[in-house]
């Protein structure tokens, strides 16, 4: 299999799948990481047929990736998006490599840092036929026993699917913060990272994500080193977007969202207009803009 | 009448009042403002009888002037409570000035600095006959026209009617706030302030508020010289928890409070733990708080 | 001028007109409404040049409208968009029709069945010559006054504050509906209606729409004859959207936005799960959908 | 050690403490559940001393059942409140109790229907030496290992951990029920009951609650058979109100909180006043309330 990216996520899946039995050959601009010289030295170096080519770039890439690629694919070789595409991209693709005969999957990829030795939760878009042919590499990426595989519809489902995931994931994350903050800022409970603990088993809200909080807290109990910024990676506007285009309310998940944009401001334009007006009319003494 | 409380909001009622050609006694802690050397010199220097002594001090301080005040008046008395007080400790007043035969009415004042020149919105809490005696003094501080006074319900309504009054305030402000953040942040409108200023007339958004974000435009078009940081003063979160009590949904009127509480935090403490968690998760860089 | 769509909007806007002495010349696909048998006998009817052709049909249909009508205009001719077409339509539209050396305008238009007697709000986009040409169109449209008219950009332009307004307007009207329900919802306040009515002078919230809101309480004092159901007709959702795209909070619009697609739901799905998960963990009785 | 209320949770704490080997004598209003005939009854069958005595009541009979087990028990003896208590209540029920020597603890206590098998979370607030004293009971009750157990502080600490547990549950119960809303809601997924299931390992979002989720899916995978009506049990609201009271912001708490008042409303009062609006200014239709 050729795999294209071998960032802090293709890099650890070449590994998984390399531990699993598989050959992988990867491709990385940085010639430190890559098994080769170019894409077509990839291609070359793949045995025929067909041949799977799993991307792992970033969504701005996919298309310049897309363009080079096809010229060097055969018929029924298969190209597998794993990024963060958006899923409304993942039909146009597939239609793009269809013209030359190549087939396509659109995987959402889930489990970050952790999948390496946890494995990567897959959801997958595209034809049964080329899902069923590439089982052997979901096989081994994906965790042991029943579940982190999931076969979700056509092309574009396994994006759509990630999407959804990464916007409750978002609202989950929140959840915790909001959760975190009132009881930081409460005198009440003294010990807040042992009751954060204390919930990994037995309560309602135990999950991998309180899991990783808790290890947070160990390494920095106030989270005084960080700043409260947060990034967002599309996702979770694209879940706000489908919910917008389809008609279904999505308060938490858009609070989440809009929690992180403000996150980013080094001042609100909106808060500057609220202090106007309560300048206005009240009187309310401003606060000065002194940077 | 007495006025207790000669602050930006008193002053000014006083001078209302008294262009109106009503007799005010005005007492203030600061005695370059006040007409009496206390309270006992101001209840003094009142006409008799039945006194109506007006109350227009911060929240904080109604319980100990109430104290101090309730000894120095007489069956039939009545007091006025028109500053910002929590509906919910209305009755309660009205109660304990009840066991002297002093009558209570809780007023909500709007208007604001405006108030003295275009009248002040009132709405009065307690019983009919006790509004009847001080209609004039309502006649002579509301706007003139055939709006701007309203007799609320018993004790307490008044400034529950008030606190709503202001949670609506509130979301109002915030909709002006997020459309003018929007408008800048986008590169389509060239012209932002001209754009708020053309919806004084024949838009669906004309307002009372409008004309004030547009005054604030013209001073200062781009809020340069503010920083975007917003108080609160107490009846949002009343109407929050009243809605609370009452299992109404409030979802904007919230989502205005909560940016003003946003606004005030140096740092986020959740956007912290949303930061911490995609380091733990994805290994998300996390920006140093180094300041 | 020839003016296509003469529904609710566009009947009142050509009654408008010809009060003001324009000629106009109005084309309907219901022939009792319409001056031409289409829209070649309309553009025929138009004195030469250059022609302006004013749009008020349904977002639907503008492309197609566009497409017979660019055959049948001149160089130099004008076309105003007036409905509410999506902003990001217009700067394709307007280089459709240079092509063919027609000109375009897009106008955002607010003022509603109101707009008639009072006059409407325009926001418009395009270049400045053609807001020249059209400015005396624009003048009998405005309301009287200093106010109502904003040539906000270019293409695009018009349309993007007019959507913004609406966002607006959205988290308004929900402001006060949030205030109206609690209000409704306590005992504490006897006399609702006249509580809003007060507001109409002295208070923060006056405002065009608090007249309304009076006037639809007038009419049906518990609004026990409509049914809390409530459209959204687009620009709502752009809103949202173009913060999206430019990482704009708008909790407010959003939340606003957000009930009105909830008033929609014969029953929440969303729910639906909270009420089966409440009843995994806990064992809570679920109601069955029966009733 | 007594247990008063043997309902959902009382029965099955007592199950899981005899299974433990403690000796439980219950008390319930119900005789078939019953140990004891009433209170007096249960407390002579504690063996002596200190006597401990669980409270697994509702809210509202908290007071009641301590004023009448005060009078029974001795100096030293230990009440825990294990029920959904305000924790604002812990305080003065400390006191009232020390006033007779009675030493008091609040107990957070989660795990639902599930406790009886895995163990119950609980937080505990008051005194060490108390809690010392009771951890045999502890013991018995939490999960096995490390977890599930924490002093959080003294009195009122345990309701307010678990009351800010019960917060974030209800977001992360919203997050999950939008974005099966959503999936639901879209054509993209064809198996949104087996995309759920698959995010059960090596996604972000795996956690306890979405086990249960895929149960639920599991019995009816469109959930057609229950109503979209969800109560709160009012830790929510405390959590909102002390949000409010910190001026800590919950924008995803409170949105989950307000899903689910609009979820018991026949009609929204607050969308018949956009209804009425829209109509009003744009002579939008409105639906008849019909039923």
């Amino acid at each position: 299999m050729g795999l294209i990216g071998l960032g802090r996520m293709g890099g650890n899946m070449r590994e998984r799948l390399r531990r699993a039995g598989h050959t992988v050959v990867g491709f990385d601009r940085n010639p430190e990481l890559s098994d080769a010289s170019g894409l077509r030295d990839m291609v070359a170096q793949l045995p025929e047929s067909p041949r799977v080519v799993w991307l792992m770039v970033p969504v701005q890439a996919v298309d310049s990736v897309l363009d080079e690629l096809v010229g060097l694919l055969s018929d029924g070789d298969i190209v597998i998006d794993g990024g963060n595409s958006k899923w409304t991209n993942d039909k146009e693709h597939a239609a793009r490599l269809a013209e030359r005969g190549v087939r396509f999957l659109d995987v959402g990829v889930s489990g970050g840092v952790w999948g390496l030795e946890y494995g990567y939760a897959l959801m997958v878009g595209g034809d049964s036929a080329d899902v069923q042919h590439c089982m052997p590499l979901f096989e081994a990426l994906k965790p042991e026993g029943d579940y982190g595989f999931v076969h979700s519809g056509g092309h574009g489902a396994g994006h759509f699917a990630k999407m959804v995931h990464n916007g409750i994931e978002y609202a989950m994350m929140q959840a915790y913060a909001e959760g975190w903050e009132l009881l930081m800022a409460s005198e009440e409970v003294e010990n807040v990272s042992a009751t954060f603990e204390s919930w990994r088993e037995g309560s309602v809200v135990r999950s991998w994500l309180l899991d990783l909080l808790v290890a947070a807290l160990e390494k920095d109990p106030d989270l005084q080193k960080i700043r409260g910024y947060a990034e967002d990676s599309g996702e979770g506007r694209w879940t706000v977007e489908a919910a917008l285009d389809l008609a279904v309310p999505v308060p938490a998940i858009s609070a989440s969202l809009f929690a992180r944009f403000v996150s980013r401001q080094d001042d609100s334009p909106a808060m500057k207009m609220i202090a106007a007006l309560r300048n206005e009319f009240g009187g309310h003494a401003v606060l000065p803009e002194d940077d």
